[in-house]
């Protein structure tokens, strides 16, 4: 890829992104993640990968803005639009988009080709161990959602079952389970990799809540008359 | 204490706590931890340390607001007005405003008697382990603050001399050095237990997001021309 054209989609994704789950700093690691997966597939269109990977978050402010939309579906139209009023071809700008619109976890709407399967991956992988936990509390910063909640009992709920969102929530319901849903052998290897980490910190935070509310709660009832 | 009482400090606590890193449950851990630890102790006044702890982030909003202000004097001032209108003694408010006063990590106003210490330490307990990284990764996320800043060579800072605002800033510049900062033996034996996944994580992030820009640097600069 041509170093103008790089700086040219570099400079639009920057003046998109404005969360700080949803940084600039996640698009670089989502483009890293995926050259060093692209490394061990075959067939790989860069011009195509790495303009998919700058360029796959560029709908996260409309979704932010209202719920109903899909930020991937959004990007992929806004990728299109700038590549085309840009003097890109359309069969490119279309391959792009395509990409774009299926690196959301969704089983309704798999990635086909091998860019989109690596960005989707390589997405995926920011999620997993600690980067995928730290990015999953700043954002319940963000939309000002708890650590956990609580069951009837008073006890801190581990976040099965939960219906009220959380991180505990979040984690039982994405983050647990992603480890075995990579489209390639080299992402599926360095989520493995990381796995343990999120695990641990999941067990220890639960512990620790658990724990301070067990032993609190007979405490003050002792206390409390 | 008496219940009516608890009930009336808790539901003025409630309608002052509104970010998700000092919420409610914030509160109630703290309280916890503070009875955990006051088991440990001689001659502790619990009228005032559950008070103290109930109501020792209830200054939270003014100073988020106008961060010139300090919580703990807000919160203080607060607590003694709230309990002087409630037909508290002004000697019991002024123990309370004293223990809230002093809860801040700050050497200048270290606190002076038991209940201060408890409850400075079961604060600083929600700072440790994995409570304490949940928590200030969803501060961060409320105040818009990245994982880390980059070095001029565009590499990932791990927080050591950083000047910018980041996780890896505070967790250099705070968390790894309050373990040793414990007034009381129980407060510093629990924080001990906890630290190892504290260190762990941060390790482990700093590694993640280290190892991608590495590869991902030398790997774009060999396809970008």
């Amino acid at each position: 890829m041509d170093k103008k054209i790089y700086g040219l989609l570099e400079e639009y994704m920057v003046s998109c992104m404005d969360d700080s789950a949803h940084d600039k700093e996640h698009v670089y690691r989502v483009l890293y993640n995926a050259l060093d997966i692209a490394r061990t597939e075959k067939n790989v269109d860069y011009d195509v990968l790495i303009c998919a990977c700058l360029l796959h978050d560029i709908g996260r402010k409309e979704q932010f803005e209202n719920p109903a939309l899909c930020h991937a579906m959004v990007g992929g139209e806004k990728a299109y639009d700038f590549l085309v009023e840009h003097g890109f071809g359309e069969s490119y700008a279309e391959k792009v988009k395509c990409s774009i619109q299926t690196h959301r976890y969704r089983k309704s709407n798999p990635p086909r080709n091998i860019e989109a399967k690596i960005l989707f991956d390589a997405d995926k992988l920011d999620v997993s161990g600690a980067i995928g936990i730290a990015r999953t509390l700043i954002y319940k910063g963000i939309v000002s959602e708890p650590l956990y909640s609580l069951l009837p009992d008073g006890m801190v709920s581990n976040g099965e079952n939960d219906v009220s969102p959380s991180f505990f929530q979040e984690y039982k319901y994405k983050l647990e389970n992603l480890y075995s849903n990579f489209y390639t052998e080299r992402a599926a290897e360095v989520a493995k990799e990381r796995q343990q980490i999120a695990v641990d910190f999941y067990n220890c935070l639960y512990q620790e809540a658990n724990i301070a509310y067990q032993s609190g709660r007979i405490e003050l009832d002792k206390i409390i008359q």
